[in-house]
């Protein structure tokens, strides 16, 4: 399908149609400071309703699943085969942004919007579907909706997870909001995966990269995987700092500092050396606020440690070196090593042809576009892991995400919206090569 | 004066007269966890008020200067001769240890007290004197009794100092405890360092050197000086930690802890390569706890920095490096630096015949001691910079100091009082090199 004057018109007027619904849902999550749209709470519902509300202006066959998730079907051609589900999710992080999540479930609605104005009926059905529960900021777990759709939510989160706000837990907070508990609490898929055909979703980008790049879409590769560690500590013994030889020391900091050193060694190596996909961050890095002082060798350190990468041999990698340039330090410095046990998700492959697929998409149709990675987790993610065929679009954002500066243009929201009307009029041709 | 049985008998006369006051000081001043006794406050005016009872049944005549430092006088042969004064502390910061200042003070009573018991009278006037406010812990000003004394105590800190308890200033807190501020306020000595022959003070360590050398006593050689940043910021910028690659990132923990690191091989090259005297602390490191996360570039550290050398050559050299590093590491990490203004004292020799003649009277007296450094500030670095031929003796202890697990054991206290008692009676010779 080419970019006719009819698409054109369709696609504004399906911009035209889903752009409203930003500011409509922003102004009832507004907080004061940012936007909060708690999952399977107020916000997250208020959010569901607008937007079914207008899935049902536009005609669309509104359904819920057991855990709530919304779908929200434009009939094709041929509703025997699999459909293609176009998601993102609804819930935002307290004092996040407006766009995280919500500019998906808009673009999808916006892409049946321009099909349905143009006339053009897709090969097979479009499902849009709202995602509930992604953000871990809610209960420290995250894609919780998709997961239970997928069945690959593990029953011991429900009893254990608890909300940030209300520490109450994620069954109760899902019985609330009207979920049948025994309906998810055993791992069923809630839709068999083997009968969706694939999975695309619009989402802004996390960080800086197609800003600097100045290319206003990406298309994700694949999610990077990673080694986590909540919480370390490094033990050593405090002293006064004027008196304590070099010799005698049991410095924290020094020691911390040795282990960030070496780790931001490791990762140059990775990245510039060999060519390899990786981050690390110490996002966490504290001596004991009742203890410390500028005269007292510091006696311990809590830190965290977060690293990413789409290799997970890579992320074995470093978590050795982590592990033994600990020990090393340890017994160099007298001090003493606790690290949480840690933890993390596998690195997940968006589906390849897909991909390319979307690449020559935005190709034709003149949208600067380039492969990136995404470094964080989304619904996409647990898609592609659940064998769904996956590909996932970014915007470019400048301010990063969760917080109230997300910088996205509708402009480049706009051109993601053309770009899955591209994929969905092309999907018959792409899915013959995608498996 | 060899060791002859009366001294040893009189020795342990002095000893037994002046130990039961480090338990009734004690006990009057602690507070549940430690000792606190208030700089020109109810702790150190017990304390002032006991020693005085102590010293007047010795027969000591006791006087206060106008900063209420107090002298005990034993007459000598020849008044007319300028005194030696052996002198230390009575304030104790905030649940601090009960050995800190106290110690000497004290020792220098049992001195007298040996003196008198012995029948011997001193070639000249020994004047033991209990300075006022040592500790910076009260008013984030250090040795006021001292400098106030001789002169050095800049007037504004009268006004400006505010008592970390009461948020009153110096002045008013000295007023109220008696001391008539007009005689202090221009920096005139109350009393002439010319007309002083000699300072000595017996403290304990604040370090662990002396117990892992097996040294009851350590004579000090100096008082290091230091080159400190109360507080310095790195600024960086905060972002996703999955989705910012290395060359976008402005990291706050990855640039101090080049830093720190950066200063930690500047340490080992100048003690280790070049055999210089440093010792280097960072002891607050923090990012912010409103901001950070496990998942969040770190976009702020606030660190504190103290260097400490007898060679004001080597701080200056550390200072420069310092800026130079963090200079590098700002255009190399797009981060930037805030220091505070660094302060700092210089470095105070000792007197160096004096600090022989210790340690070749202890080898006399069969004490094993050792030269050993003052890391931290006492008030016989203000003597000695004002003129003054000063000496520091140490005594063994194990567990630091400003806590409550000081750990010096009486009997090396002991051998304190001995060594004193040893360069009392030897004193005429020793001044005689000591010009």
């Amino acid at each position: 399908m080419s970019s006719s004057p009819s698409i054109s018109q369709a696609l504004e007027t399906g911009i035209t149609f889903a752009e409203p619904l930003f500011e409509l849902i922003g102004r009832r999550s507004f907080d004061g400071v940012g936007f909060t749209r708690a999952a399977y709470g107020k916000g997250e519902q208020m959010a569901h309703e607008v937007v079914a509300k207008a899935a049902a202006e536009l005609g669309l066959e509104v359904t819920h699943d057991a855990a709530l998730n919304m779908t929200m079907v434009l009939k094709g051609q041929n509703s025997a085969l699999p459909p293609l589900v176009i998601g993102s999710h609804l819930d935002a992080v307290p004092q996040g942004g407006n766009f995280d999540g919500l500019a998906g479930v808009l673009a999808g609605l916006a892409c049946v919007a321009t099909l349905i104005k143009s006339g053009r009926i897709p090969s097979r059905d479009i499902h849009v579907m709202a995602i509930r529960s992604e953000e871990s900021a809610w209960f420290g777990a995250q894609h919780v909706g998709s997961r239970a759709m997928l069945g690959t939510l593990p029953a011991e989160i429900l009893s254990e997870a608890r909300r940030v706000d209300t520490y109450r837990t994620l069954a109760e907070h899902m019985e609330e909001a009207g979920v049948d508990i025994s309906k998810i609490a055993f791992g069923t898929p809630l839709r068999d995966p083997q009968t969706i055909a694939g999975y695309v979703e619009v989402h802004i980008e996390q960080g800086p990269v197609l800003v600097r790049r100045k290319h206003p879409l990406g298309v994700a590769v694949g999610i990077r995987g990673n080694r986590r560690c909540r919480r370390a500590i490094c033990h050593g013994a405090y002293g006064h700092s004027g008196t304590l030889p070099r010799a005698l020391r049991n410095d924290a900091v020094f020691a911390v500092a040795e282990l960030v050193c070496a780790m931001d060694r490791l990762w140059r190596d990775i990245e510039e050396d060999e060519g390899g996909d990786l981050v690390v961050t110490f996002g966490k890095f504290v001596t004991d606020y009742q203890r410390h002082s500028v005269t007292t060798v510091p006696g311990q350190v809590e830190f965290s440690f977060d690293a990413r990468s789409l290799s997970a041999e890579t992320l074995d990698r470093v978590e050795r070196t982590l592990m033994d340039t600990a020990n090393r330090i340890s017994k160099e410095r007298g001090v003493r090593f606790e690290f949480s046990t840690l933890t993390g998700d596998v690195p997940v492959d968006m589906n390849d042809s897909f991909c390319r697929q979307l690449i020559k998409g935005a190709h034709e149709l003149c949208i600067p576009a380039e492969s990136i990675m995404s470094g964080a987790g989304h619904d996409a993610g647990d898609f592609a892991e659940s064998g769904v065929p996956s590909a996932l679009i970014f915007v470019r954002n400048d301010k990063g995400s969760h917080n109230p500066e997300e910088a996205m243009e509708i402009a480049d929201w706009a051109e993601s919206v053309r770009l899955l009307v591209w994929f969905v009029s092309h999907f018959e041709e792409i899915a013959s090569h995608a498996e």
